[in-house]
């Protein structure tokens, strides 16, 4: 662990009264100081043991020997950045390969969520996520996941949590609060369990992450409020931030890799006036692609100045105010003595070029190139043979048999830019007892395959909207929440052929065309995560996406619609492990209509 | 102790959805939302268990049967106040008796160190001002004293406290964190047991609070910010207020009887425009006089925005804020969910009449006549019998022997509206081997008598500027910051009588003319306390003021100036136990100038 304030405050009472040099100190810089909302130029800071000890006009006293002196030159020192809610499996990566990828964009802390982990894994997943997070050179907190399963009885998870492995939780050193409470019918109806969550993490004074993700204002949402959740990122209005903020929750705002909820939601501060202390700025997900290629934090702080924000209450939403959820203010988010010592240096305050960073007093990346060393964590084998099915599959066990010459069946509607997917009902020609695709009306099959218990169980079902119109299949381990995984497919040779490939390299997403791979992206931690760089993963996925084109597919997101039709938390239809399911009415439904 | 919000979220959530009854409906008022920093008119507040369940547009779902309502007629709704820092014991009432006097005032949370207590009878003496913090119906929490002695090596307290008593206390439910941090040379020199005590704070991740009484903004300044205080309320210029917010503290500017430190320090946000989330109101020090006569936090807060500042930006000064800083954010300081419900409705913000005080979602005072019943706490004996002098004593006690005809002898000097006092210097004649008074010269006896272990100590010396112009004598078991007790006389026959009438009566303050007792202010808790009503003690201290007028005394704040005569820790020459003490060198200096 990070030795504490406490544990190195005589030494930076020393380094700051002048009896005792720095280890680092950073002169003749603009103090970006978020605390007042100034800019304070000429300002020096002096570091010791990796947090600061002095922070003001002339830290001439604190040099002495081996003091390492960087001149900033005029350049703005802001503190690091912090992302208040991610995901890290998004990225498809490790903690410590995201921490790579972020670092040179300035983030320096983040409060990552791993219910993806934990939905196959369960607590043991999110200890080693945790335990993993401890290890980086910057400040990475876990959130303990509420809702594994997300939704009890619709689905199957790898394993299930509740208010007692939320208590444990608690105590680990690196947990930081309760991941985001997305069972809100369950805290709206008074769920024992969901309350019990709450209250576990209220008892240890950590704090609760919401996710309200309906629109209705009324007073659905002011039980929830009620039941304890201290932030929310679902909103995605004006009127959902003042909503929340107006309830004592902070509005989270983000912009994620398809997330562009900033520019509706910030103006309650740049055109109501609301005091901006509530809102911060956060990604929720990213993709490797989005950040090799555009960014993490940078990007959304750039992102909410570009909408109106006066720069220094940007940064202030992606340092001091999220670092106040947290009940970390005097622990991170600032440039103030005791602080960790987390600071970039850019020479503008719009366009936000990172052009140092510094984690805990030491130089972790400067000009986009990372100085940090690779982290000593090793996933076990326990977390790498995760796809766990009974037997390898064959073209005929994605069979949906049937009698006559035609059936009326469900399929699944994929819809363009939108996470909700339409429940259609087609007509669809039967050949030799079996319901046939039909690739001229866009209609293919899917299959949920299970794959944490082996039990052998495929869920067939039918789906339109993808476009893949010659022989493919396309298979995921990403299959949110409970990542079985997801075959579609216009042929069922491919859809076996791309099923037992995951089987065989330990999860990942994988396209097959004619009986042939022509993309694979490994992800053998869990079937959700490499452990290599966010390039490779980035150039895999980006190979991936354009497999997919190939087989006809022109979805915007394509590969999201894809992972997310397993989401049995969002309307209207949806497949899992237990049969298709309407989203709607909250129940398992037939395939075929009577 | 009150429930938390966990135990009884499944209640509010139910009131919120309109599933079970309020207890109680605030009604078509204006919400005053220090979140947003919002007026919202026609605006409802539910209340249930003590905390609200709704806040929002319409209750009508939660009201039934059992349900009192009440009409706030479009008046402001608004959260009952905090007081960031205060010292029960400078009202010279119990917790209880002080909490009855200012619930009419719109207090309903309020951060007290009970510092004086500490230094009479020491950590069980802070356990009992604890207890009785819990006991009431508003929120009365516990900074743990950290100073005393405030100043080592130079008096001797009732007790001493350290880091391992401070250790102790931050396992207690009602200790909020640790009080002002007064002795700053000690932490800027890095001292082991100082520094202690801000680790043991932190460690339980609790609010350290500061105190750092100098002008001077350079290193040492910045030395004290990097050992830990959270806050500092000694500050009393724009300047000092700017710097300690820079450094990531915060700035509590106080209205207190004698301190007037908000008009030149809010200056930083009314004119420098600097972010006001990090100011904080508070009182430090009000006499019962100014409990009855003007207000308490509402007087402070009105007073804030007479001086030019946003009304909702000085209540959140109040509340918000404080609550924030102390890590109470989701427990006080706002209307909103989950949040005690403490609640004033008032029908103008700038004047601010305290119409109604609800706290914990009861009525408990209207149009400031209380209607909190009793709260059943009992001082022990133990705390009662606090004046432990040897014996008696005669006015021979305070004889001071010289040889000669004349002496030369330092003479402590009380200088009008300033806490440091002058050491001065005067030529007096010697009578029958005593120095005798110079009463032309205003030059009159003082005498520190050791009341905590019977030593039977007397430490005579000279005082110039009460003005004292006939026979009498002042004595007062309040005696900054060790609390032994301090008599000032023309007459050592007068001051004998008012020392023994002390010992005899347990403490307090008397004043004696001719031989006869005038003025007597019964303290009999620890010497330093009443359990009368305010309005008793307020009348009490006004005739003791009269007194000290009647004797010739013509000093603003004479009181305070006589009990402040043994603070130790301001310069420049004061009286203790263990004899004269220069207060710019820190050491005991002699009484007779060689």
């Amino acid at each position: 662990m990070f030795p504490t304030w406490q544990d190195v405050a005589a030494e930076l009472v020393a380094v700051a009264a002048g009896r005792a040099p720095a280890d680092l100190v950073i002169r003749k810089g603009t103090w970006v100081n978020v605390h007042t909302r100034e800019l304070l130029e000429n300002h020096d800071l002096a570091i010791k043991a990796g947090r600061f000890a002095y922070c003001g006009p002339d830290a001439s006293h604190c040099i002495g020997e081996g003091t390492e002196v960087i001149e900033a030159d005029g350049r703005f020192m802001l503190p690091g950045l912090c992302d208040g809610h991610m995901h890290v499996e998004s990225g498809m990566l490790t903690v410590s390969e995201f921490a790579r990828a972020v670092i040179p964009h300035g983030t320096t802390s983040m409060f990552i969520d791993p219910h993806e982990v934990a939905n196959v894994l369960g607590l043991p997943g999110v200890r080693l996520m945790h335990d993993e997070a401890l290890a980086q050179p910057v400040n990475v907190f876990t959130q303990m996941p509420s809702c594994a399963p997300s939704a009890p009885g619709l689905e199957t998870t790898g394993a299930e949590l509740g208010p007692a492995e939320v208590e444990e939780a608690m105590a680990w050193p690196g947990i930081i609060g309760l991941g985001e409470m997305m069972n809100f019918p369950g805290v709206i109806g008074g769920s024992q369990a969901m309350l019990g969550e709450i209250a576990a993490t209220q008892a240890a004074g950590k704090t609760v992450g919401g996710h309200y993700a309906s629109p209705d204002l009324g007073p659905a949402f002011h039980a929830y409020a009620a039941g304890g959740p201290a932030d929310d990122h679902e909103g995605t209005s004006e009127a959902d931030a003042i909503a929340r903020v107006r309830q004592g929750m902070r509005a989270m705002m983000r912009l994620g890799s398809a997330w562009y909820d900033v520019e509706a939601q910030v103006t309650a501060v740049t055109e109501k006036g609301l005091d901006p202390r509530n809102f911060i700025l956060c990604t929720d997900d990213c993709h490797s692609g989005t950040l090799v290629n555009d960014g993490h934090m940078n990007r959304v702080v750039r992102h909410a100045i570009a909408c109106g924000l006066d720069p220094v209450m940007a940064l202030q939403m992606a340092t001091i105010n999220t670092a106040t959820h947290f009940g970390l203010e005097r622990e991170l988010g600032s440039i103030a003595p005791g602080r960790r010592a987390d600071v970039i240096l850019s020479s503008d305050l719009r366009a936000l070029p990172i052009e140092m960073v510094i984690g805990r007093g030491v130089v972790l990346a400067e000009e986009g190139r990372l100085l940090a060393p690779q982290v000593d964590f090793r996933w076990p084998d326990s977390a790498r043979a995760t796809v766990n099915m009974k037997r390898d599959l064959e073209a005929s066990d994605f069979d949906i048999p049937a009698e006559g010459e035609r059936v009326r069946a469900r399929v699944i509607g994929v819809v363009e830019n939108q996470a909700p997917t339409r429940a259609l009902e087609a007509e669809l020609p039967v050949a030799d007892g079996l319901v046939q695709m039909d690739r001229a009306g866009d209609i293919c099959q899917i299959a949920l395959v299970e794959r944490h218990r082996a039990t052998g169980g495929v869920t067939n079902g039918l789906v339109s909207g993808f476009g893949y119109d010659v022989d493919c299949a396309m298979a995921s381990t990403v299959a949110h929440d409970s990542h079985h995984m997801i075959v579609v497919g216009t042929s069922k040779a491919d859809m076996a052929l791309a099923a037992n490939r995951l089987r065989e390299v330990g999860g990942g997403i994988c396209v097959f065309k004619d009986g042939v791979e022509i993309a694979m992206v490994e992800l053998p931690i869990a079937g959700l995560m490499s452990d290599r760089p966010a390039e490779d993963v980035a150039a895999a996925a980006d190979q991936m996406m354009a497999a997919m084109r190939a087989c006809g597919c022109g979805l915007n997101n394509a590969y999201m619609q894809h992972s997310l039709l397993a989401l049995v938390v969002i309307p209207e239809l949806r497949i899992s492990d237990i049969g298709l399911v309407d989203v709607t009415a909250f129940r398992k439904t037939e395939l075929l209509v009577e």
